[in-house]
């Protein structure tokens, strides 16, 4: 008898293995294949010989967690206390993870936007919450009516992912607009903003949840340097709420996880200190046109990718094939590993939509696309 | 309205706080304050100009999984599967975390002996299962009666943690043989052996639940390399459980964490080629009786110290405060930090004992027993 319905392992684990067993082309789980910043591994190297392998203090080093309240001054020009603000995570998993257990109680309602990445349901069930999955609209963009709709008394989050992943959809200002008027009328309602793609968001027009005067003291952001410096491995994030909520989290936090990876937080503590994340949207939207060019001939129609490093297409013109099989013989027949669009959404339904992750060498998207024009 | 009720700052974070604010030698906390092992700084510093910086697979990298096998086969002749059986987990209070979320349900009670170190109960509170603290004997060593009078059908996990923080007992022969024949009226209930001092026993007298082929196949394991390895900030240990246990972990622990950091799980896959911690009880062993020569002469008793690198003593001989108002005042009269024991009972009962740390450079040890002497 187990908690868990599911069959235990996330769609991304599958798929990476597969495309391995297969020698494909991964562009399936989101991670790039280049090296992280040789600045960043120099200091590793260094401060590996310093005295910095004992527990930080629980809720993070000193010195980041002032860096990051200075990252988030200059980014969204919102002042935080680094002290009382900021906690570090050991990846914005264990972040989502913390915040939705420290603060949501039985019998509560979560809504989370259709479709979704796969984090969030664990945690809300498993304190005997319930989440309200509502689909956003074709577009991703989301449907105020159905949103609206299903708000009650018992609501007591909104899970917002933006910069949207698997769609790479932006929220737009009119968007918060609508979701500043909706909790006039819910003043206890929280906000999870799930933004770890902040800094891939192309043409820089990401908005933060940071920058809504309305929203903002209800809200928990949700960070992660591994998307942010090309270190998906390091498992390193950050949520940052105001005092009264992020007290909260910090009690879960320390009998969850207590501190986070030592070597990790003092290296990229040095890091801020000569490093631009908003400067990142470039490097990678330099990738998105070049993937979507290497694909213009192709059979693929792609849909609008305005952040993240997700690219989705549709293959409706190419087969009739569900999208997982669509996926798995995408892999074995022409070597290329993606992601179903199907898995985010609750119901499974399929779309003829994949994802491609972009976040690659130049070298690795064209042989990609050398194959995937192909078909 | 805090689902939590403490005030959300351990008794440890406390306690190093003052000894800093009053720079006091920390016997509190436990951690080392001697370097990390060169060979391992060292294996830190070149790995970290290799391609090792995205996720590894979420149950932990294999060449981790299959050296932890090697080291569980070498120390406990247990033969465990690396795929299906362990588990890497950013740290032990993780891997407590998610076994309990991931095995214990609604209504379940489960069994913590008392005095307990404080991780335990936020898991179980939050499924809304119930913890059920049992006062251990004087002495630290289980009392059965009141064990098997508080098991009943709903009783779903006992808690085990052998070595013992924060008595340094060790848990004996007929200990075991009387928990195998408890639970052989209880065919369903798991247990939890926090074995995170396992590598610290002295005289290496430690019996792990590895080694028990009565408990083995209904027990999860939690080991810590951060304190086997004097790196109490890297945050990364692991679990080992029957498959069929394990499954349950790993659903939960991919939406939890995902995986564990990649530096230090590569570094210490390559570190344990080199290392013995079979022979780590001789180092700890002379730190215990230097401490407790040290002591000799002074006004404290010291307790029997079996394991782990804490050493319990009494202080009824010097005052009649509360445990917690002698320690804080040895910070500010003596300079020396300790822990006050009553905070790891239930109903926080002074019995004029507290924790010193003795994980300590020689000299810090010298220097914090010429201040207790003289009380
Ligand atoms: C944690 S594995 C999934 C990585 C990711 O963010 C994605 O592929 O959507
Ligand atoms: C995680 S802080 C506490 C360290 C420790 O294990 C102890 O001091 O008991």
């Amino acid at each position: 008898m187990s908690k868990f319905p599911d069959s235990g392992e996330s769609i991304f684990t599958t798929m990476s293995k597969m495309a391995n067993e297969y020698q494909a082309i991964n562009l399936s789980q989101g991670f790039p294949d280049f090296p992280a910043d040789e600045k960043l591994t120099n200091i590793v190297a260094k401060i590996a010989k310093q005295n910095i392998h004992q527990y930080l203090p629980f809720s993070g080093y000193l010195p980041l967690l002032e860096k990051i309240a200075t990252l988030t001054l200059r980014s969204y020009q919102r002042l935080v206390d680094p002290v009382s603000e900021i906690l570090v995570t050991a990846g914005a998993t264990q972040g989502i993870f913390t915040a939705i257990q420290a603060l949501v109680n039985t019998n509560d309602e979560v809504i989370i936007l259709d479709p979704s990445y796969d984090c969030y349901t664990t945690p809300i069930v498993l304190v005997h919450a319930k989440p309200v999955r509502i689909a956003l609209n074709a577009d991703f963009t989301p449907d105020w009516n159905a949103i609206s709709d299903a708000m009650n008394q018992r609501t007591k989050m909104i899970i917002l992912n933006n910069p949207h992943n698997p769609s790479g959809k932006i929220w737009s200002e009119s968007d918060f607009l609508q979701l500043e008027k909706l909790l006039e009328l819910f003043p206890e309602v929280l906000i999870l903003a799930d933004e770890v793609y902040e800094y891939i968001a192309f043409g820089n027009r990401h908005i933060s949840v940071h920058s809504r005067e309305k929203l903002k003291n209800r809200s928990i952001v949700i960070s992660s340097f591994g998307k942010t410096f090309h270190i998906t491995g390091w498992k390193i994030g950050y949520a940052i709420a105001p005092a009264h909520l992020m007290q909260e989290l910090k009690k879960l936090h320390q009998f969850l996880v207590f501190s986070v990876n030592s070597i990790a937080q003092v290296a990229i503590a040095e890091y801020l200190d000569i490093v631009a994340p908003n400067t990142l949207y470039n490097f990678y939207e330099e990738k998105r046109n070049g993937f979507r060019s290497l694909l213009a001939t192709s059979r693929f129609s792609l849909l609008p990718c305005e952040g993240t490093y997700f690219q989705v297409a549709s293959y409706a013109a190419i087969s009739n094939e569900n999208d997982l099989d669509f996926t798995k013989r995408l892999i074995v027949d022409y070597g290329v590993a993606a992601i179903p669009l199907s898995v985010f959404y609750e119901n499974k339904s399929d779309r003829k939509l994949i994802r491609f992750c972009f976040a690659k060498k130049d070298e690795t998207l064209e042989k990609a696309a050398e194959r995937l024009i192909r078909i």
